[in-house]
């Protein structure tokens, strides 16, 4: 029975996914570029503001009207970067017009998951310290809290050992970014051992969204699971019918980007 | 024994309610439109300063000597309410001169615990990460400390599912917020599983006073509770002593606005 | 053996505190009014600062060669108290010259304990939220930190309902007072059940760096507790040579003033 | 099987700090003493900014070129740091010209672990609160987070009790500080009981990251363990491959400083 749920949870969560994808892609498609750049160095700014980003980590954006290119910044602390740090890479990874900027070693989790995501305009890798617990224990993530509701498919967890044997539990080539984009399958967020996590959005606004309320969430649940009873979560036929709403994030990414203009 | 003690501390209760009302409805029913609607903005401000709303939540207040009038801000962050945000609605929720503003759709938690409560004249809906655990969870929330003394009455939880099957999550009509209302019942304050809580009182003053040490008062007990031992709460007895004080929490709200002016 | 061992304990923690007295309490008496309120006032807005108080709470001091008197604010936020604000009250917590300023209902925490406590020149009630759940709790407040070794020598828990039945939970006279002072007893500190905690000490550097560090240590027990493991504490006998040293806390005293003058 | 691994870890461990030495070790020397001290006093203001320190603790660099010298603050708190504050010592914990300012207590913390160390050129002594449960608890620090990876090789625990019998907890002569040297071994880290932890590296920029991951990488242990699961941690051989990069924090090292500029 519950594989039986699992089943049309799926199915109707990719129906979920490809509606939502009307809305937002054919917004993300006619952003100007600058705008998405505005965008991209916003979202840096505010998932550091945010407590989801520290000096390390990313977020990266397709880029409008290029088949199988991406926008992402050279190798700097998200806080910092500024339109001149953000670069433009192709499916492999590779750098389209360097002009001496060093990119990030982790760019292949982007370019892997753009490559067979069709759905996904917009990614952030983190290493936000509530989400590790749940990369490193045999406890799995919930959906605890509405905003969050997307956490209800599942977060599956990447282990680089399991892939790769023993690494410098980097995904810093190709084939470490499919076996991660592999893992993560159809869903919105997946954990990596170890590490921290990665999440996909249709649009900037919505990644950010989705990483903020993911931290929330989980930090929610550690609280939870220490006050030593039972606990329940949301449903996935509760979660695709939230999801449906395709600007679920609008009202916080409009504070969040006032809150950077102070 | 436990069921004599907890009816005489309902009839209590319901006396300390109706007695503080006296005090403070006459304050609210004399105050000027004008310094009320001051008051929202900065319990809109001062709320998301302590961290008891994000981007997301809101907080109304019942409209000063008319019948069956709200106010409550248009959809926005509560950081970035001002005056001009303030929206008038009538009890069926529906705004009185809406003038483009777009409404926020959960204002049915508002319209149908003002029908039903006249002691009530403000109302707090909020996601504050340290009350979604007694949401999720089998362990109740407890009256830990004595500036949340209302808590020893008892905060009943609200399951939208048990309620009204699969949604959304989000009480957006009228049916939704009368089952919210009454569970509530005569508390001043619910739970929201997978969402959040609603918080009552007979003023904004100390409708944000309530939520401010609402939080406080759950983080206290998630640290409790984490630590291992058995541990006490305020009998209800000596929670009708404590909040025969009207003005519980006005040296807390002086401090609030004067740390909004900087 | 372990009772020996306490007796001893309790024997020389009596020796330290008489040694430090000998120099703070001499170094306060020649302090003039005028920085003692300076202090008083600092001591106020350090405590808002760190954490330690919050809108409710208050620190006061000995006054320097008046017998019988102590300096406390009038019932404001402390984040808030002025020089202005300071009050002159006996040790039956009446004001000697109020001047139309309202004093705190709680005064009387304050001039129970400077009646029995000559040792004690400042005192600060507070509610720090990590403290309470050891007032709530059955698992005592342990010394987990070197900066708060005094915790070693005991904090006793004061139950206002075993004291006196059901109250409103204050201390707003002087019988609760006194009962408060005698469970303190010649401790440095009382957990107040549902409600606080008082902390005791020669001088207000003293007694602020106290509060700081009680409050520092009560959340490593709390994260230590929630661990799973076992876990030991400072020994009454490191505890009193750690205390040894009149000028435990001048270094932070120092950072922290300077702080305020940003 | 065990020991086995346990006995090559140790082996290449060793391996990667002797490489690790010749990149770094050959960076400091180089530095001039101008630029060292410039470095000193920002790694001083950024622990205290990310929390590693309080009013306590403090930061130490091995003198470029001058055999058996390092540079320390006198005793102020890390955040009030000023270049006129930086002594020299020489490695029996000596002034070599105090000009009147009085060192720390605990410098020996430092001599003696350059003494005994050549691989070291910077060391922190901290007493930040997510560190002293593991030196309290019977559970052992383990290797969360990647960029903490260095925990894999073990942090050994300190007990002056066990060294020293009763005293009031200070490493203030020596002969402590020998002990606390002998107890750290070839560690990157070392705790102490009902204290705090020492931790060393190549460089400021380094022990300054390691500082800061290692308080991060404790903080995620701790909500891992209240989950209630069982976790896994970054075994050994992974940690060698990923401390291979001698520039490991060099990212966040630029925004901390670039933080400090504000």
């Amino acid at each position: 029975m519950i594989e039986r749920r699992t089943f049309l949870t799926a199915l109707s969560s990719f129906a979920a996914i490809a509606l939502e994808r009307v809305d937002l892609r054919a917004l993300q498609a006619t952003a100007s570029p600058d705008s998405l750049i505005d965008d991209l160095v916003a979202g840096n700014h505010i998932l550091a503001m945010e407590g989801v980003l520290d000096g390390m980590g990313h977020i990266s954006a397709r880029y409008p009207g290029r088949t199988g290119r991406f926008l992402l910044a050279r190798s700097v602390a998200p806080e910092l970067v500024t339109r001149d740090d953000i670069m433009e890479f192709d499916l492999d990874g590779q750098p389209v017009d360097a002009r001496g900027r060093t990119p990030y070693k982790e760019r292949f989790i982007h370019s892997e998951i753009y490559r067979v995501r069709a759905d996904v305009n917009a990614i952030v890798h983190c290493h936000t310290p509530s989400l590790i617990p749940f990369a490193d224990s045999t406890v799995p993530l919930r959906a605890m809290y509405h905003m969050a509701a997307f956490v209800a498919d599942g977060v599956p967890v990447f282990d680089i050992r399991a892939a790769a044997g023993m690494t410098d539990l980097l995904i810093n080539d190709g084939k470490l970014g499919r076996a991660l984009a592999q893992t993560l399958g159809s869903k919105s967020a997946a954990l990596m051992r170890h590490h921290g996590a990665v999440v996909v959005a249709t649009s900037i606004p919505n990644v950010v969204g989705r990483s903020v309320y993911l931290d929330m969430n989980a930090r929610v649940q550690l609280q939870t699971a220490a006050l030593g009873g039972t606990y329940t979560s949301i449903d996935p036929a509760e979660a695709r019918l939230r999801m449906a709403d395709p600007n679920e994030y609008s009202r916080a990414w409009e504070l969040w980007k006032r809150k950077l203009g102070r």
